[in-house]
């Protein structure tokens, strides 16, 4: 490991924060968690990553104390659940910048707008809690694993998924 | 490169989104920049890294429309300058959850109140783009480089500094 994964000497709380959720996937598991993706098979049905790799991330994310095992399932605590902003700032960047087709639609459930941005709904004007979030697939969304598939209807955030 | 840097089979605009900012010590780079760091020696001041590993991370920040070259220095473009609320979201988190002392302190320059954690100002209720935000060291700053001294002294995000 040429680069490490920690960052010693740097007094920042991004610092600290990137610790936990800076490596490679990392980030992608924890959508996938919001998602309602618990089960070891159906994250790895998500991503196309090693066993070894996906299980040393669960671990350092369990350790952390941004997941929680319950029985042979991975569950978001309020800890883990509070980087849902995170995860859809940073992907509404890369749809706006980087992306030509829009892979996933995030509406306030109760009122059935597209959340801003800054993941506030637009007509409430007040910020959604990722519970309160219905997900659909936007043209985008192309994958045909399992869970991919259940996704392709409408789903609220958080809400379990097993599909594998 | 047993990971590689893109997520070729993930169609979906975190992972493009991941490619461009989420490589290690990339956004701690785009937090230096958001402070207002332009020299690629005030960079190296701030951050421990190789100048092979800092040159391939700005290549990949210009080639991306994150910084723009202005002359020998990098700027954040609007692109770049929209990271500000994942930065800032992301470094609450780890504050809030992995840190013992603040080491930055974001106030909203026009009324000095500190920002929520989703970058918006409690008293006037709106969100502060960057170039609004007063930037204050806290008790966790120990760094001793000449940036993270100069930023001892309140400072305005992303006002030019040129120290080293």
């Amino acid at each position: 490991m040429a680069l490490g994964k920690d960052y010693a000497f740097q007094d920042c709380s991004l610092a600290r924060a990137l610790e936990v959720v800076g490596e490679r996937w990392t980030l992608l598991i924890i959508r996938d968690a919001l998602y309602g993706v618990r089960r070891f098979s159906d994250f790895q049905a998500r991503l196309d990553i090693p066993k070894a790799v996906l299980s040393a991330r669960l671990q350092t994310l369990l350790e952390a104390g941004v997941l929680a095992k319950e029985g042979h399932e991975y569950a978001l605590t309020s800890m883990g659940r509070e980087l849902w902003p995170v995860v859809h700032t940073l992907g509404r960047w890369g749809e706006r910048h980087l992306d030509s087709e829009t892979c996933r639609i995030f509406l306030h459930a109760a009122c059935g707008e597209r959340l801003d941005i800054d993941g506030s709904c637009p007509s409430c004007g007040t910020p959604v809690p990722p519970e309160d979030v219905e997900l659909r697939a936007g043209p985008g969304a192309v994958r045909e694993d399992p869970v991919s598939r259940y996704l392709e209807s409408p789903h609220r955030l958080l809400e379990p998924i097993r599909v594998s």
